[in-house]
């Protein structure tokens, strides 16, 4: 694996779900054994830089790094350094201190791998949607990158779900042949979000392709067709919930209406009447959550909520995919 | 031992100094030999987050972890992080992000000690007083929890001004059978500070039990009884200075009327006129310290001061906790 | 070595390349093997203190001390910590909340050594040039103390320049006898910036003594004659840029007029028109970088930019500075 930007890293253009498969298993396998590989990235530094905040990604990332016996530098450029500059020609007598020409390429002088997390603006959907940020960060640094999350798309959160979800099928079968039912649900939130976790999950469990996939939100939610193309949408929550085997629930802001909040109907916060409809499904979410606003205290504090065991599994997600990295370099 | 929180936890609510003095003794060997228990904390890692500014308890801390050889990660949550929330069943429609709830229990799966640091709002004495966000954490974290400060209690501090005590103590004896005379002082500052590190000390001195130990502040900055008890306590600074052995300075805001300062008096401040009543008498800070308005640069640039040495021995204080919970997991 | 503050501690005060020599030579030995060093400071812990922002110093330092096995702690500590005071005698009633005076002598109880990052104020050029912060924290530390950049000058910058000019040199020899011509260009920037970076230029060439030296700037830019005695000054670009075998761009403020901007006018960037009049010039320059203000893209982006390599070095120069001062501790 030379970079991990999104799931074709992993599958290649044309989608690969037994390749996904194998890194689960590498995923667990680490789970099991963190320090399986701890010789692997011995005399290797990986950077980690943030133009945004992160909790839980940075956290498991270094911890990952670590385990695989490498030194995290963590790097918050939006605090500890300046404003990176992303237009190719700019004069810079702005407020830009930097430009990505010249601090990406010595980012690979200092480290072997450099990870970066980058938010959108949610203003211009056509500068989001081409990841002008962390393509600027592949094309200069000359070293692997892996997101930390980007404009459109967050693979390490998506490839940790999907590490989850087999996880518990491996503990709780289902019927053999039987493929999990999928929801990825909308969620109401009070402020507007990126679209990049439902994008990316939609991404992955497509490439995949071991669930019935199906995805739910109000009007004027519609998603890049780019990344849903082959799940079944619908704007009936409780015709998606049916039988569900996994209930993700996630807020995104408007794709078409770029960065727009229509509707913030509470009617779709997820309740415990809501999940009677579903298998006694599984409910997760990539937190932070907001508390009876996106999904309610009961779900959450219930036995059907996989929410920490999701967290938790982002370190395995990340050492699986640094370790595949450093073995190719 | 399993968290640590205050003094409580090293000898149990009945309080047991002989278990402080073989925790001080352990401390002191660790001073001497710093890389003594280098193998104990190998493959372990300790999360350190703060909830508010630190310098001397996050650098210790940090030294001492690693000293054991332990990996520890500072995560600074008020700035690289967001707001937590902790109240139960909140509707999160507000400016927190994040439910104390959701991120404690990701903490216990990415962490083996978890370590806290929370200020006080000086606005809510009972909700401060009841300590919500440090037992928040120890509630959901799953893992031992250490308090880098808290609300209304400063134990590594404590502890290392009990080694500091004990460490001058063995350098300087006192005639045998005498018992020191330590002076807790109140000192004037330009804004509100919480009540922990006195109050703290207070809890710690009485459960030594192995000191002549007198509170002295001005009326209406009585300390909560809860921690005091034992302690003979004046309004007459004098009075209280003649013959101490130890005299430790500290400002803190009302506990009566919570959070209030009435008198800010600098006929307060420690000089060196006033030492002369002491039996030459160590001077203790916990720093950080304002200069000539808590403590004259006389006493603090003289012999007298211990603040140095004090501040140097919070990494065997942190050593001795780390180490103490490390060998209980 | 002892400080590393300016080349003085190099060189010592009556100057002598030789000695600079020798150190670029162990520079770019760590290049060829960066762990060739990595027992040396095994159990040994730097402290990087940052009073202000930084990229390259941080990283590249955090590096260099991994390289040779100590354990870097860095600390933000104008934003993870307070406001120092600096001034003695000061009462502290005011925004400062702690003292160099009690800071210093813990972090020598927390470190091996002591590195720090303190700019100028750019309004006072007494205090300025008297290096108050950078020798407050050398008297009171009781360690040795790395000049990660202060007021006045930057030396790691510094000794990075003359190893990556030496390293070009090694590549393209020039012809035996000749000494390389090495201009100091002023260039313009939108806002005032310190003089640090070319007074430390101009103190290391010409104490390195290797080279025919060329300040040029426009009137008014004069920099401190202690650092530039000995090298030719003009204000006439074209002239200095003759026959060139390296450039130095760099803004500064001005120094007599302290802080002030008088002219800034664009003729000043170095263009590729300008660059025909050198000897096919290398050009350097420390960064961060206004492209298209301070330097042109095209040069930027052109084979006689060094600016990459000169930022990669960096490492290599704090890892030397580092391992002299390990070696006589």
């Amino acid at each position: 694996m030379k970079n991990f930007i999104s799931v074709n890293d992993v599958t290649g253009p044309s989608g690969n779900g037994n390749t996904i498969n194998e890194m689960v298993k590498e995923a667990l396998a680490y789970k099991a054994d963190p320090f399986l590989d701890k010789a692997l990235g011995e005399g290797k530094r990986i950077g980690l830089l943030f133009l945004n905040p992160s909790m839980r990604t940075r956290l498991s990332t270094q911890v990952a790094a670590q385990n695989l016996g490498m030194e995290p530098i963590v790097f918050n450029i939006d605090k500890e350094g300046w404003k990176l500059e992303f237009d190719e020609e700019a004069i810079m007598s702005g407020d830009t201190v930097e430009h990505v020409k010249d601090a990406a390429p010595i980012m690979g002088k200092y480290f072997d791998i450099l990870a970066i997390r980058t938010f959108p603006s949610l203003k211009n959907k056509e500068e989001d949607y081409s990841e002008l940020y962390i393509n600027q960060f592949i094309k200069y640094a000359g070293i692997p990158v892996v997101s930390l999350e980007s404009a459109t798309l967050h693979p390490l959160q998506s490839f940790t779900d999907v590490i989850t979800i087999q996880e518990s099928l491996n503990k709780n079968p289902l019927p053999a042949g039987k493929k999990p039912k999928i929801v990825l649900t909308w969620a109401p939130h009070v402020k507007p979000l990126p679209q990049c976790v439902a994008n990316s999950f939609a991404q992955w469990i497509n490439a995949w392709g071991e669930a019935d996939f199906v995805i739910t939100h109000p009007e004027d939610y519609e998603l890049d067709p780019k990344f849903t193309a082959g799940a079944t949408i619908t704007h009936n929550q409780d015709e998606a919930l049916k039988d569900a085997d996994f209930v993700y629930v996630k807020n995104w802001s408007a794709y078409e209406d770029y960065g727009k909040i229509y509707c913030n109907d509470p009617v779709w916060m997820l309740t415990h009447e809501k999940l009677k409809q579903t298998n006694n499904a599984k409910v997760m979410h990539c937190l932070p959550v907001r508390r009876n606003v996106e999904l309610s205290d009961e779900i959450l504090d219930s036995a059907n909520s996989l929410v920490t065991e999701e967290a938790g599994n982002r370190v395995w997600a990340a050492q699986t995919v640094l370790s595949n990295i450093l073995r190719s370099i």
